[in-house]
């Protein structure tokens, strides 16, 4: 089965790229490299240098055709790369033509909520970047081939922080969004372009509403130096438990935005291209889009804390946690309830946070502590929520 | 009361702007001219000449600045024009800096499905347009003054043309949305970003689900042939009910899509701009957005075909109705049920279509029908919503 892994270079994306291509199928890998030149393509008005991303990964990363020739040493499977910008049609139309996929994975957004926070244009960029490779990709499969299975990452973070029902269904297309940032946002209005798509030109879509993930080796990644995965622990890139894992490593406190309650979804990275590839082996019809939870545990941001703090300890390592500021504006204590079984019935055995960290995640960090950038770690998210608190147009950022 | 009126160089924005201007409210006009060179702008592969929308108004119609000249002079009322580029923030910010409104009619959307389907990039010329500027408002409103009044122009379309609930409720910000084209899903999206930002930040944020709307002359663009109201009929602008006026004047063939069976909501200009006025009368509460289905009566589109012949009747003229290709994808007969009682209960008596058609619609056309451009009159939407029955994408035009 041919699969068009696009946003191959990023976090998911490599990971889910090499662990599709061990498993027999004909993968492409595609990018347009913009997380590596962020620096440069969103150096936008008072947007600070902490944010370029190009200082944030903990490790360098060799560029992909690199590293999928140490794939191909490795494992005799050759990924062919190509490098295109998805918000051009005419370059997607092209790029499926050429690659003629049987599904094609779009991890190719822009997926940090404290990126689209930064200032307006972070905000419309997030916007333009998500929606228009969306909506691209759908109107290229509708003319191209509607079979095409388009299996695209969503997030839990289009219910909001706060549900207004009891309990998120699974699946239902028609659960009521509460998006609390730009990017997600801009993640409802992908799934808008989605359903209508979808049901207009009977196309096979799978919207994915993946939790927050943490981890960072795979069996795959793992295998050589070259193939280890991007990891980002500053406070726009990093999302929370990898965060957390390097503040642990480096003995500095925890740094638990407000109060801690807030609940979400979580995934490993391992559980997370499981997933994405069970999704690949079980299509969604024409017409009839798929919704999946993809998470295998919800816990509050405190709890999180605690379990890193508790993985750490097993390690010789003590880390107190403290609650500092809140960038964001939330309700610091609700609870979540999401229904998240369908991956389980197709096949999953998730593995817990507890397990992970103390498992793999730690000891494989612990080999990079010594190169960690304080001031990334240190730093929370230089993105403010609170506009008018801020008192106009320059103090955002 | 400052109003500040975006699109006010357009259909609904300019007998908007007159209106409220003849009642007393300090009008600021903005517009930045996009229908009158969109010939330029939209010029994109493939794109035929009868959608640049220049040939396509009934008779000319004069700059903003210099209409508003003659509205002084006939009104004794000063409406300053300011030209602004609404997919700019910081133009946004400047210009809500500049005006200090108290409220903000917001029409500069892109406003023609047939249009946002003439190809992908239209579609997302359509989406940038569209998200931008309603983002961009809210976030410059958050951050000046989150006490303004946004009074944003949606559409029943959201909903689709085949609802899959029983009634759609008006007010319910979580009723299911469907939307059947590009057009109609960026306004969706604007939709995401109203209630979020509105959520969030505590806007008072007014989302008007407007029906088709029909007519053209007012009380005030009446008044003198400067101020006349911008009239097309070709189509990809003229909407349904004015293009069969022209085309029942002109003794051609009324062209319904279809079966005819479509049902759709329908308010008459005049009634429209009353709805807008009652809006900024009644403010949306902060954090509370409000949604009004403006619309004062639904008909199939076969109906209204029947309407326009009967009124013609009454000034003599015989014309028959012609069931053409349909162009979308839709049920072509279908119910609509939607409650849309709340502008009645506000102070709107609503305009029927009937008597609107034989008292002051075919009347006041009459006297421009021989200017009409037959090819525009009689080609019906060049925009194909069957990509993949085209087999590819240098047919969708």
């Amino acid at each position: 089965m041919n699969v068009l892994v696009l946003g191959a270079d990023g976090y998911c994306g490599w990971a889910t790229t090499l662990f599709l291509s061990a498993r027999g199928y004909t993968v492409t890998a595609c990018d347009n490299y913009v997380r590596r030149h962020c620096w440069d393509k969103y150096r936008l008005r008072g947007y600070p240098t902490v944010v370029a991303g190009e200082n944030s990964p903990l490790y360098p990363v060799a560029p992909a055709e690199e590293r999928l020739k140490s794939w191909r040493g490795l494992s005799g499977y050759e990924v062919p790369f190509v490098r295109a910008e998805l918000d051009s049609f005419d370059e997607v139309y092209d790029l499926i033509k050429k690659t003629s996929p049987d599904t094609i994975v779009h991890f190719a957004e822009q997926r940090s909520a404290p990126f689209s926070n930064l200032s307006p244009q972070h905000a419309l960029e997030t916007v333009k970047n998500n929606t228009f490779s969306t909506y691209n990709l759908l109107e290229a499969i509708a003319r191209i081939n509607p079979a095409i299975h388009l299996v695209k990452l969503g997030t839990m973070g289009e219910y909001g922080y706060t549900p207004h029902k009891d309990v998120i269904i699974e699946g239902d297309i028609d659960f009521p969004k509460r998006p609390a940032s730009p990017y997600h946002m801009s993640k409802c209005m992908d799934s808008i372009a989605l359903e209508m798509m979808g049901r207009i030109y009977k196309l096979c879509v799978t919207d994915l509403h993946q939790g927050v993930v943490y981890g960072v080796a795979t069996a795959e990644t793992s295998m050589h130096r070259n193939l280890y995965n991007r990891f980002d622990y500053d406070g726009v890139w990093g999302t929370i438990v990898n965060r957390f894992c390097m503040q642990a490593l480096c003995g500095v406190p925890l740094t638990v935005y407000g109060a801690g309650g807030q609940s979400r979804g979580f995934i490993s990275i391992e559980d997370a291209i499981r997933c994405v590839e069970i999704s690949i082996r079980n299509p969604a019809e024409p017409g009839v889009m798929v919704v999946r939870n993809q998470i295998t545990e919800i816990l509050k941001v405190g709890e999180v804390a605690t379990l890193v703090q508790e993985a750490a300890k097993t390690l010789g390592i003590n880390v107190s946690i403290e609650n500092t500021y809140n960038p964001r504006i939330e309700n610091e204590n609700h609870l979540l309830k999401v229904s998240f079984g369908k991956f389980q019935t197709l096949g999953l055995t998730p593995h817990a946070m507890r397990e992970t960290l103390v498992g793999t995640e730690l000891k494989f960090l612990s080999r990079f502590s010594a190169g960690v950038d304080n001031h990334l770690l240190l730093n929370q998210s230089i993105a403010d929520w609170r506009k008018h608190e801020n008192n106009g147009k320059e103090s955002d950022v």
